[in-house]
């Protein structure tokens, strides 16, 4: 109790807060950087943290380093908000904090769990390699029973990885690919099945689009997908469209899953209304159906009960919550998951990006040359005014979509930390950030599109075949 | 005007009421057997009709020839209730009167439109054939949208019949045949496809019932059906568990309806409430989708927009209504119908038979023996407490469940009307009555278990196989 300082600093203004807040946190860097004792540094810990709550209780905002309250305000949009919760379902991400969602929040609102360390490791020690930058980096930071499904292949048990997407339109941008890069790496690492699941209906029933329109959409996204480098006799790709008329396993389960849950479930769920049609009420349990592999018995040989493990972003989490609440009623395995946070908008990581709005990000069509104008034109600057400033303060990277980006898409971990520093101490411009981020992104996409190319109707066409994967089981 | 016996009527007590009605009655069947002129027909029948109607005004109930108000207490549990209107949807049947529901009052509530004799006449001419009993006795009573079916059909163009169950258990009743006794007629005169859709989904959503029971009572159903001596070249019999995995044309049918009915319109149509599950609120798609021929490409050689025609028990009808409201939305022709009346449970017209009440009616299964014993016990009859008042007042046919039967399954006219007459007249025993019903009824049980027997699961399975019918579309 000694530790807290909520007795002094009542009286503080938010700029004071905000420097007590900058000071301490200095101060637990350099005991770290030297070496301090365990409890000095735990102690300066706690007491960082109690400031920071201070501050937030003062300014209805998060401390974030480099942003003094004022320049706070103007992130918000000139309105000093009271403190909202972030809304995070699947058709809406809105949170009024320029690094967008509070994520550890999220994860006690959700009731899911941290990727901790502890974890990370023993997703290396399972399989061998070295987790990937989206693991080690945060970017996949929350799992439902990701231990029980190690639990389960350190016992020589299969399990079945399911992904998905909904094809809203032809053009997919760089931030679709995040959980696609990070299944093929599990698919790779952990040797199982795929199945991705293209929700042509849901995008039919939501939007102002004709069946064909979604379908054919649906193929294109396949594309893409595919040139991600998926193994075709490891991965079915599905349109629910085609797969559904094509599978009665899957409308079983569809069925069993609509019986045990209500119109009170989902409204709570999902926020559907009395208005909405039936086929939105309904839909859950079509994106629910592929966590059970009996949806797939062609693939699975008709073997039920495999245990399911799905890489997704954070949003979908709710369909996932009830399929789990569903599961053992239909007696069926939980699907374990893995969750993703979201990938920014160039303008800021406050929403999740449209892909209607091609400005919002690098899309998978861009040429080298969109990709230059658009990272200069509207990638949003955690830098300072002028050069002056910028070498006097630094630049924050926590709210800097140049390095977010970064964070995502370049690999060297040692080079990404090089630019973290050179950016927070000034060093390194704006300017000079963003080129390295062009220089990055435009072989990434000029590769990506090189390899669409390749991928032939036919080649589409066996993706999305129901056919026996190369597993027993 | 001057017809009008209202303003003397009001004094009068219930039973004189009754008695001036059961007068006019039977001034009009004499007015009618003497063939007197039209219009003094004419008169006498509104004169009666008014009449009915300020019995009904001071008793609450409608007129029923034979039965005196007091007995009309008793039948109704004993209580005097207020005129409710009957209740009538897909999963109840309910009514207050001995004679079962009032239909002409469901025509006006459900907006359909009655089989008149202009109508009948009509089906004669178009098909050269005698119109089926069921047509020429009112069973089949309430139609919409029959003649543009006619004016296409003597153009050439084609249409289709859809009709279904919902096999809810093993043993089908000789209700249950009805909508396919007629829908066989209806395919032979016309000479067109069929498709029978078995609810087995539904069974499982709404029942305590597996899957896998709701499909095997669908496969059972389906040699009752077939039973019936339809043609395996014209007709598709499919279970929606089966077929919905099987055909996408009939996914991308039932999305679409799902994309243009909302919950507050199924809440409307079907009562469903916020607890129902969300199968229960999107099946009726389920129902729908079958109505449009581009839910069967294999049958219809992929051609779209063929007429559809729907032979079903009028508590079906709101399913329909629904789809022909979708119908143009979504590019397609609104499904015709003919509504039949309800089967009789043998304790009396009041309510639709239940399945699982072995001795609410005759059973496909039953034994001559069972046969006799159950109308013997159980069929309500409408005659007289001892012989002598039988012999002075006779029977009432309007509400004997036995000469309901008989409407249903004695095709013979004259021989009808002879049983009619000797039964109302009091020359006819309710035993008597019952006997030619056994003896009707025996045999025609015994040829359908006959034929059953000779259902093969290889019968079954070309039924049950979406295929190419012996049509040219």
């Amino acid at each position: 109790m000694a530790d807290s300082p909520n007795c002094d600093l009542k009286s503080l203004s938010p700029l004071q807060l905000f420097e007590r807040v900058t000071e301490q946190g200095e101060k637990v860097r350099a005991l770290k950087a030297g070496k301090a004792p365990k409890d000095e540094i735990d102690a300066a810990v706690r007491m960082l943290l109690s400031l920071k709550l201070s501050y937030k209780t003062t300014t209805g905002q998060d401390y974030q380093a480099g942003l003094p309250p004022e320049d706070l305000v103007l992130i918000n949009n000139g309105t000093a908000k009271e403190e909202d919760e972030d809304l995070v379902d699947p058709w809406n991400v809105q949170t009024s904090n320029a690094k967008g969602v509070d994520y550890d929040k999220l994860i006690v609102r959700f009731g899911s769990s941290k990727i901790d360390t502890d974890l990370i490791n023993r997703i290396e020690r399972a399989t061998g390699q070295k987790p990937h930058h989206f693991l080690r980096r945060g970017i996949f930071f929350s799992h439902r029973d990701m231990d029980q499904v190690l639990d389960a292949y350190e016992n020589k048990k299969p399990f079945y990885l399911y992904t998905g997407r909904g094809p809203s339109s032809q053009a997919m941008h760089v931030g679709h690919l995040i959980p696609f890069l990070f299944t093929k790496w599990l698919q790779e690492v952990f040797d199982v099945p795929l199945v991705i699941q293209l929700t042509d209906d849901e995008k039919y029933l939501w939007k102002d689009m004709t069946i064909e329109k979604a379908y054919e959409y649906a193929r294109e996204n396949a594309k893409d997908i595919i040139a991600c480098g998926f193994d075709v006799n490891k991965t079915f790709i599905f349109s629910d469209l085609d797969y559904l008329g094509t599978s009665a396993g899957f409308y079983k389960n569809i069925v069993k899953v609509q019986k045990h849950v209500t119109f009170n479930q989902v409204k709570g769920i999902f926020g559907f209304t009395d208005s909405d049609c039936i086929g939105k009420i309904s839909f859950p349990a079509i994106q629910a159906a592929p966590s059970f592999s009996s949806s797939f018995p062609q693939i699975f040989n008709g073997k039920e009960n495999i245990q399911c493990l799905i890489p997704c972003a954070i949003d979908q989490d709710p369909y996932f919550r009830m399929t789990r609440d569903v599961a053992p009623r239909i007696g069926q395995p939980k699907p374990a998951l893995l969750h993703s946070v979201f990938f920014p908008a160039l303008q800021g990581a406050q929403t999740k990006m449209s892909a209607s709005d091609p400005n919002s990000s690098i899309f998978l069509t861009d040429t080298p040359k969109q990709i230059k104008t658009k990272i200069n034109k509207h990638a949003f600057s955690g830098g300072r005014d002028t050069i002056e400033e910028h070498r006097k303060y630094g630049g924050n990277c926590d709210v800097d979509v140049s390095f977010m980006y970064l964070t995502f898409f370049l690999e060297d971990d040692d080079r990404l930390e090089q630019l973290k520093q050179a950016y927070t101490s000034g060093e390194l411009l704006t300017g000079e950030l963003k080129k390295v981020l062009i220089e990055t992104m435009q072989p990434l996409v000029a590769a990506h599109q090189e390899r669409r190319k390749q991928v032939t109707d036919e080649i589409v066409k066996q993706f999305m075949t129901p056919r026996k994967l190369a597993f027993e089981f």
